[in-house]
């Protein structure tokens, strides 16, 4: 399935967190990973991220949509590849 | 139809979009707006935005998916109403 996962972490936790997405989403935005991902890695790739989130602080939202034919992307401005940023 | 839009806007322009964005959808994630609007509505959204932002500098990706029941959304941590916040 493709997702979209967006955050709000605090910044002592966000190098951590973003590190851990980095194994299994593309960085497309600053508080945003995408990307196509099995429902078992999506489960592993949760079950890491909740090891550096505070849940009473910190916010992850994780869209799902089972047929990428099912969402449609625009984009105003800039498409930056955070991947090739440092982290 | 359902959509979701992230934003990454420079800090001067950043108030002056967000406002805007919340006249047609709801501040759901610190850089996450969503909800349901018609194409013509997302339309002059995205208009009236473009007056605000730098397009060699900010980046919004909008994510559209025509019915809402082919997106799920899970959430981790908070779940704040930003609408509530100070705007």
């Amino acid at each position: 399935m493709f997702i979209i996962l967006t955050y709000d972490v605090g910044e002592k936790r966000v190098n951590r967190v973003r590190k851990c997405l980095k194994k299994y989403l593309t960085w497309t935005q600053n508080s945003v990973f995408e990307g196509e991902i099995t429902e078992g890695k999506l489960h592993k790739c949760l079950a890491d991220v909740n090891k550096f989130i505070e849940r009473d602080e910190d916010s992850l939202y994780i869209y799902m949509v089972k047929n990428i034919h099912n969402i449609k992307k625009e984009v105003i401005g800039q498409q930056k590849n955070y991947d090739e940023l440092f982290l």
